[in-house]
């Protein structure tokens, strides 16, 4: 397989230096997060839905209420966009216009298509799981027949596609860097609270290690 | 106007329970989160980018690099799909079947068009700043003739809008609770890390109060 995925269409045209197509970059970005935005077009109107993904070798996996919404409409391959976006800071510049936000965002392109086959359908809700939070597929009931039945998930080849990042300080106006304005990166981060019992827990019990340490390593 | 922002478009067909168009559920989420995902057709491909907002009023601004490839193919109002989430946690179930995420999402569609006034884009760069990080605008030097004519601002009027919400424990098959498998919810929420000095700034300064204390009270 082609290992650059550049074409004209995913090319970053505005600030070309922050694009990246290489798939180990991209791929990072789509590992690391685990909710995407798909994009598609019914009557000529887009629509952006956000929704749960996960990536098995050069595919990647969505399911959620777009399928559905689209399953209804459509009955072949769709065009979409998948655009997944980690945000990790705010960029504050002297200037109010080189204001920004620190970002690695990955978009892919393509026909979607939806999966039939009800072993790549499982493995695919396996890997929803366990890219949300590692370790919790073997702990939970797994889908049965009719489950499987009822889930729509779609498969997006990852061919067409592009990251774009921006990291570090800000860049602001060689003349405004003499101003009395403290300039600088205020990193976001999202992290994990206290877990909740669900009300109608059997009985009290441990919250599992997959759960208390989530987020570790990622 | 019209306080409600439901049409058939933006009805919420799937889980319709999860569905709220008033206006103050609408806002609460818009004035939460400050990253939205444009999503907008050409060619018949659908794209969809990341970009800061704001609402002012009854209208929603965007900017940024989505509207610079619009501005570059499309002169006038253009139909546009403005998404916004927040996630607020993982829903562990028992099942992988009824695994989910908390969250809160809007969907605005509509045409977007481009301000082209001086003023009102001021007023909108105004807002993107103090919206992502309010207090940071009176500190800052404010866009020159030159910048505002750099920069391309879309405003989308909410007219036909729609909020999803998904909150509380997991919803499992009766049967299921019975199982000896924790279950509820892991709350997820950005943080602020230490603000990161420009290593450009002129001398060491204090970082300012509306940097050190982001977030408290949103």
């Amino acid at each position: 397989m082609d290992t650059s995925t550049q074409t004209e269409r995913t090319r970053v045209k505005r600030l070309p230096n922050r694009g990246a197509y290489d798939r180990e970059t991209i791929y990072a970005i789509l590992d690391k997060a685990f909710i995407c935005h798909v994009g598609y077009v019914l009557d000529g109107q887009p629509y952006v839905i956000p929704t749960g993904y996960a990536r098995i070798g050069d595919d990647l996996y969505i399911h959620g209420s777009a399928a559905s919404r689209m399953l209804r409409n459509l009955a072949q391959g769709v065009d979409v966009c998948v655009t997944v976006t980690l945000v990790d800071g705010l960029v504050l510049a002297r200037s109010a216009f080189h204001h920004s936000i620190n970002y690695r965002s990955v978009v892919v392109l393509g026909k979607a298509t939806f999966v039939e086959d009800a072993a790549e359908k499982e493995k695919a809700l396996e890997a929803f799981t366990e890219h949300a939070i590692p370790g919790r597929w073997p702990e939970i009931r797994w889908p049965s027949e009719l489950e499987l039945k009822a889930t729509s998930v779609l498969k997006l080849p990852i061919e067409e596609a592009s990251a774009k990042i921006r990291a570090g300080d800000p860049k602001d106006d060689e003349e405004d860097y003499a101003m009395d304005i403290w300039a600088g990166v205020l990193p976001l981060k999202v992290i994990p609270g206290e877990p909740i019992d669900d009300s109608r827990l059997k009985s009290k019990m441990p919250v599992p290690e997959h759960v208390s340490g989530y987020g570790q390593g990622r």
